[in-house]
C-alpha cells in the first residue's frame, strides 16, 4: 500500500484489506492526500448498495450537496456495480445476494498530477445464492471525473 | 499477500502488483497451492484480450485440451471483461483501448476447503481514448467452477 | 412544428413542448393526418411508465384490442425507455426516478408516403436521484411498424 | 426424439413436448443415459422462474448440495433466461409475464462421448402482457459444464 | 410435428430437424398454411448471420420489398440472436463462432386464429471457440408481428 | 426555441432543426450563453460517430485538452448512442447504418442557475438497413457534468 500512488488501486486495496488492516490502509491513503471513506453493505437490493455508498460519501464530505458531485459519484457506483453484476444490474431479482466492503476515494488519478480531481468507487466481497457458503468473490471499480 | 487465502483476491493482488513485486506474489500464491499464470496485453480488440489470457493459461497448463476447462476459463474471462467494459463488451468499436495486466489462478475458492476447484481471472490496468494520458484505471474479476 | 412532416420528430416535439404549446402542437399534427395522444407520468417504477403510455394510447384508440397493435406499441415503448435508461431498464431499482411527458403518434413515417403505417413513442423529462433538483434532462424515442 | 443424441436438443424437445408426450420423451432420454427433470412455472418474477428450476433440479438430484454444481445450474438458467428476455432480464418490471415448461438435462454434450458432463436448461412457453391471449411463444436454452 | 399448430414451435422444430427430416417438416408446415424457408449459416460475423436469414426470407418471398415487413423480420432476427449471444450480440469480437440452421415461418401465432399474421425466426446449432469440437448447442427464437 | 432555457432541449432542438433553421437555433442558444457546436455524420461504424462528435467539440473549443472534459464528453456521447442503439451499441456489426445530425451544448442545466456546468450531446436522424428508404427516425440524448 505504501508505494501505491493511483486512485483506483488505492480504492481497491482498501476494499480488499483484511478487517485489521483497513485503518492502516485508510491512514496511508489520507497521508498521501486522498480523501477516503470505507464501509460495508450486504443486500439483495441494488438500490441499498447504492444508498450505502452514497450515504457514506456524503457523511465523510467526499461529495457536497451540489448535484454535479453526486452525479459523478452515482455513475462511479453504477460502473462498479457492472463488475459485480457482470451483465444484469440485478441481485434479488435474479435470486442472488451480495456482502461487500466498499471504498470511495477522491483525489487525482495519480499523485504525479495533483491538479486533477476524480472519484473512485471500489467494491469487493461475495456474491451468491441466498444459502450460506454458496457464493464466490466479486469485485467492481468505477472511476469518474469530478 | 502473505495472509491472503482466497482465490479471487489472490488473482486481483497479482494483477495489481507492481512490476517488481509480481514474482514474489506469484511464488507466494503457488506455495499455498494455487496454480497461477500472469501476463500483459494492450489492445483495442476484445478478442485479443481474450486470446492473450487463454494462451497464457494453456501454456501454463492451468487448463488442458478438454473443452470443459476451456469453457470455464472463457466465461471467467467474459465476466472479468464486464468489469472492464461496464456495459458494452467493446473497445475499439466504441473508440477506447486498454493496457492490462492479468492473472489466472486455479484452486479452491478458499484454502479452508481444498476439495473445491475453481478458476479466477483478474484484469487490472488502464482504459481510455487512443491518446496518451487520456485514460483511467479499470479492473475486472471473473470466477467460475472447474 | 408547422413544417414537420415526419412521425418521430412530431412525437418528440410534442413531448418537448412547453405546457401552453402542447395543444397547438397536437392540433397541428392531427391536421396533417397523424393520430396523437400525449400524457405525463412520474415514477420510480418502469412498469408504471409503460402502463401510463399504454393506457393513454388505448383510451385515445391509437391501438385497438388486437394483440398485434399492442405488441407494436409495447416494443416502441421499450425502445424509448432505452434512451431513458441508457443501459439498465431500471429506475427505482438503481435508485433513480423520472418525471416525463410522452407522446404516442400513429401514421406514416413521413407525409410523403401515406400508405405506410407506424407508431412512435417519445418521452422527454427529468431523471435523477429522489432529491429535489438532483436531476437532468432525458429523452427517448421508439418507432415500430404497425 | 428417438434418434436425438445431444444434450441441448433433448432438453428443448422435452420442454416443447405436448402434455401427453412429455413422459415418453423423458423416458426415452433417460434410457439413453441422460438425467432429466421437467416442470412448469408461470410468473412475473424472474427469481420465481429461477427458483422453480433450481428446486426441481435439486429434488431430482441432478445437482447435489455442492456449490459448484449449483453454480453451473444457476448460470445455465441465466443463459436460458436471456433467450426469454431478449435484452432485459426482467418480467413484471417491464410489465410482462411468462408461462413456461422447462427441462433440466444432465449428461454428455452428445452420446458419442460419454466421459463429458454438462447441464442443459431449456424453457419454452408464452410471454406477454398480463392480458389473456396477448402473448407469443418464447424459448431459451442454457448449457454449462459440470 | 404433425400436431404442431403454433408458429414458434413450428420454426424451432424445423431448425432442429435432422438433415433428412427437414423436407418433411417444411412440407407439413406448409400444408397447414404456414409459409416457410430454412437455411444454414456458419460465421464469426453477426451481420453475416443476419444477412443469411434476410436473403433466404426475401428469396422465398416471405417478406416483400416493403420496409415494414423487413423491419419486422430484422427485429425477429435480433431477438433470436439474443438467445444465441446470451448477453453480448457478438461472435468473433468475443472470439466465438456459430454454425446454425435457421427457419423463418410466417403465419398466424396459432392455427386457431387464421386472421393473425406474425413472423418467427428460429436458430439452432453450435457455438464455441474456433477450435473443432470446442462448442456446445445454442438456440434462439424471435417472434414479431407483421 | 426562443423560450427554451434548458441544456438538453436546446441540444435536441438544434439536432432536429431543418437545414435552414439550424443557424438561427445555434445563434439563439449562443445569445443565451450556451456554447454550441453542430455537425453531421453518416456511418456503419460506431467509432466514427463518436470521433465525429469529439472532433467537432474539440475544434469548437467546447472541451479542452484536459482529459476530464474529454471523459465527460465521451460518456455523454455513449449515453446518446444508447438512445440510438436501443440495446446493442452496434451498427454495421448488426447490419444497420445511421445518418445523423448532432449537437454538443455546454452550459448550465438551466439558465436559472448559471453557476452549474454540464455538457449535452444530442443526435437525431435515420437508422436502418443499408438499403435506400429502409430506415426510420432515431434520437439520443446524453448529459454529463463537467
Amino acid at each position: 500500500m505504501d508505494h501505491c500512488s493511483s486512485l483506483g488501486k488505492t480504492a481497491l486495496l482498501i476494499a480488499m484489506a483484511e478487517e485489521n488492516e483497513t485503518e492502516d490502509y485508510v491512514s496511508s491513503a489520507r497521508e498521501k492526500g486522498f480523501e477516503v471513506v470505507t464501509g460495508k453493505v450486504g443486500s439483495m437490493d441494488v438500490q441499498k448498495v447504492i444508498a450505502a455508498v452514497e450515504t457514506a460519501a456524503k457523511r465523510a464530505s467526499l461529495i457536497d450537496n451540489n448535484y454535479r458531485s453526486q452525479h459523478a459519484l452515482y455513475h462511479a457506483i453504477l460502473d462498479a456495480l457492472q463488475g459485480l453484476g457482470r451483465g444484469p444490474l440485478q441481485l434479488g431479482n435474479v435470486l442472488r445476494t451480495v456482502g461487500l466492503r466498499f471504498a470511495v476515494v477522491k483525489g487525482p488519478r495519480t499523485l504525479e498530477d495533483l491538479s486533477d480531481l476524480w472519484i473512485a468507487v471500489s467494491m469487493y466481497g461475495m456474491i451468491g445464492a441466498p444459502i450460506k457458503g454458496h457464493e464466490h468473490e466479486v469485485c467492481g471499480l468505477g472511476i469518474n471525473h469530478l
